[in-house]
């Protein structure tokens, strides 16, 4: 079965989490949702809380911080839509994670397996599950270059992030003010 | 008489001012414009002074630091254009005025009657106005998300603010570059 | 003979270098490649080595930090396609070389003769050049207001600079997670 894919992207704030929520409401499928937060900090735990309360009870939810792409080998199923949110915390969790926040830090070149296998195992799992996976990501580069080298090691790998995941997605959306413009279209399916 | 209020949005030096500039000389109707900047300090003095000279000398001029739905409809008129610039500055007015800042940097949830009035009231009012207003407000959550408690309460609040104002208005513009891109257009008027 | 030039803008890590590069590979012509960027530490020395990789063999590079437009000038030619990566360096590169970064620092008003005159010529000699310009350059007033002067400098000049150079290019594109979303489309030659 053909997977329709969609990367949603937004600024902070944009209402790409409302935007691809409301995607996969009308999808007309199961949803699952699969949250990448860990809930370590009271404003980080009030985020994911303002979150949750939008969504429909009845949908699945999962917490996934590292293990994305054999997370979504394990739920994807026909008539299964499943949404990601988002790709950045898993991103900086993954950094966090492994070695490369510290490598940066230090001014080396980074070389962090765990991130490497990660990002590869989900541009790689992504064409080929089945049902639909809706992925939120945001857009971090787009400000004056940040003078810590960890920032500018997220900027960086976000970027490369999202475009990798924009090339293997079937629709992309970029989302400001809770407007969508399409960045990439689907073609209509027969 | 039906209001056709727009949103004009971007980042800084966008050239966003300037395009919503040509959108209320071309209106037809009489100008206010109403600026939100207080000017404390030289490098806002300068900037303030820069905006001034391109405007038209028949344009009122009014400036409102806090309080701008009451302020809109003291002003709001058929026949009249108002351009409100810019929202983001009045956000940071707000927050500063009141006691949102101070709670941020104190890492408490904000509680801020001020903002949380100010913000609402400008959402309920904009549909009721006669004529045409413009608000100009900034995008600034595209960026590496800042360390400050206080910047990133901003980029929040700027956030929620243009998605509320974008959903009650009826075009909305994203400018890049002096060139505009329609996020949300209006229906053509009988 | 007309020339077709063209402005690429994006965030970091956005795909707008690989976009200008697959605009020149497809022009049919000569391509030169006019690189702004000094390489001075391991960071940036790792940057301009990704970019080096993924360019044909056969273009020209030539290396031009400060004095862009008389270089165009040398450079440009009936049939031949020059590639400007990035704008943005050049920027950085000229604040720094005269007196603006300094001047900002301390809170004055900046009177940059060097960076004034470089960003005039550019703008006044890219509608006479013979053949193809395509110039790449960022976005970066996107974030909260940075809170160093310097910063802030930078953030309103480039917005200005893509705003001049927006204005006298025949085609602008902005380029997120690697697609390209036309900004300002060039009319059909004849």
């Amino acid at each position: 079965m053909a997977t329709m894919n969609q990367l949603i992207l937004g600024g902070a704030r944009s209402g790409k989490s409302r935007h691809a929520e409301q995607i996969a409401a009308a999808s007309g499928q199961r949803v699952v949702y699969v949250a990448t937060a860990e809930s370590r900090d009271g404003e980080m735990a009030r985020r994911i809380a303002h979150h949750r309360e939008r969504r429909p009870a009845d949908w699945g939810c999962v917490e996934e911080p590292l293990h994305l792409a054999a997370r979504l080998r394990e739920l994807a199923a026909p008539d299964t839509c499943i949404l990601v949110d988002c790709l950045t915390l898993w991103l900086s969790n993954l950094l966090f994670a492994g070695r490369a926040a510290a490598q940066a830090d230090a001014g080396e070149a980074v070389d962090c397996p765990l991130f490497a296998g990660q990002t590869a195992a989900l541009i790689d799992t992504l064409p080929q599950l089945p049902g639909q996976i809706i992925l939120v990501s945001n857009e971090v580069g787009w400000g004056i270059v940040p003078m810590h080298p960890v920032s500018r090691l997220f900027a960086d790998e976000q970027g490369r992030l999202n475009q990798h995941v924009a090339a293997v997605c079937d629709q992309v959306t970029l989302v400001a003010a809770g407007l969508p413009l399409t960045l990439k279209a689907a073609p209509a399916r027969a």
